[in-house]
């Protein structure tokens, strides 16, 4: 297999990180070498936003005082994960692009669909997000886990600290963000219904990626 | 006096900062609320950026592998100072534009003319640098401290170190694309000659600071 970029994506709690697991191993078990990463990345700025969205790092709230209403905070968010995404994709040291062209499948939990997802409440959020992230390749696959927001709200009561995006109203909106990129995306698309077992939703998966030319 | 943004602009070795004081001096004398800041900011992403600059912290070097031909350092900082330039207008503990709408001046040496003057040596370049900062607003006024490059490479030499951007062949680039971005500008501009002595310049910028309604 040439080396391929794939990305899941889906609400909190929806079992991205389970089945990017599961499609490591399942690499790796074949032979393929195979790199598992993420965004925020765990490069310095992605470091960064992490200390932002626990709010260790104190950035902008409320709404942009200037231009039209926005929110602030998902403002930041979509500059600096699009300047995360560059060093995601591009860094010397573990950078996508280099390993994929490597021959390495890179397998990524969140890419720029997340940014659309988690950082767009109004049209001219999704105008912004667009233009940040106007020069990033799409993936080779993106894998969408489709899980309800009460679902997912569930699964998440038993962890222990929840991020500035963990609550319900905007999961809703995150929700609602997905469902409209999607159906307008036209690169290659996988859309899973996550609440299904685990075993069936990887099988799934592996299917649609041995497709892959 | 109404608060006021104001920005100056230069490459290194230009006066900018010995300038920027003067001006804060002068508006402090006459008991006026004066801020002096600068980019990248001295908030967390700027202090990012520094360390990037230093080569202490390494992101992407050589040229974009996906795209059109560009320097992967220049990509990753037009993305990252965008980044701090959201942060250094609107974050809530010493924004610029919270400042301003209390009545304070700001001065910033450096504001996103110099994401056009550092992060660009193509038309493709540009176009990102455009895009990455469509939303940021005009200044009230920028003055621009207009240095010849050798002057500029003279006056550096005594420094004990020199950065990414710091070498000749760098420097006069950045000093074409401040021509060029200047010369289409139509907010309001103050070019000035920085060969002058200290005292010229600060005279003619407080004539021109006193002009602004």
């Amino acid at each position: 297999m040439t080396g391929k970029f794939i990305v899941f994506e889906g609400i909190d709690g929806s079992g991205t990180s389970t089945q990017a697991d599961l499609l490591v191993q399942y690499f790796r078990r074949k032979g393929q070498v195979c790199y598992l990463t993420c965004e925020p990345s765990s490069g310095p700025i992605g470091n960064m936003i992490r200390q932002g969205m626990k709010g260790r790092v104190i950035f902008s709230k409320g709404e942009n005082p200037v231009l039209e209403k926005g929110d602030l905070f998902d403002e930041q968010m979509a500059y600096l994960f699009a300047a995360d995404r560059h060093d995601h994709l591009y860094n010397p040291v573990d950078g996508v692009i280099n390993q994929v062209n490597s021959g390495a499948v890179v397998i990524s939990t969140r890419y720029f669909f997340s940014s659309f997802a988690y950082h767009c409440s109004s049209k001219e959020d999704f105008t912004l997000v667009k233009t940040l992230n106007s020069k990033f390749p799409d993936p080779d696959l993106v894998i969408y886990m489709d899980n309800p927001v009460g679902e997912s709200i569930k699964r998440m009561s038993t962890r222990a600290f929840a991020d500035e995006y963990e609550n319900e109203r905007k999961l809703k909106q995150v929700s609602d963000n997905y469902s409209k990129i999607f159906s307008e995306y036209e690169g290659a698309f996988l859309s899973l219904n996550a609440t299904n077992n685990i075993d069936t939703i990887h099988h799934k998966i592996v299917e649609k990626v041995e497709s892959l030319k």
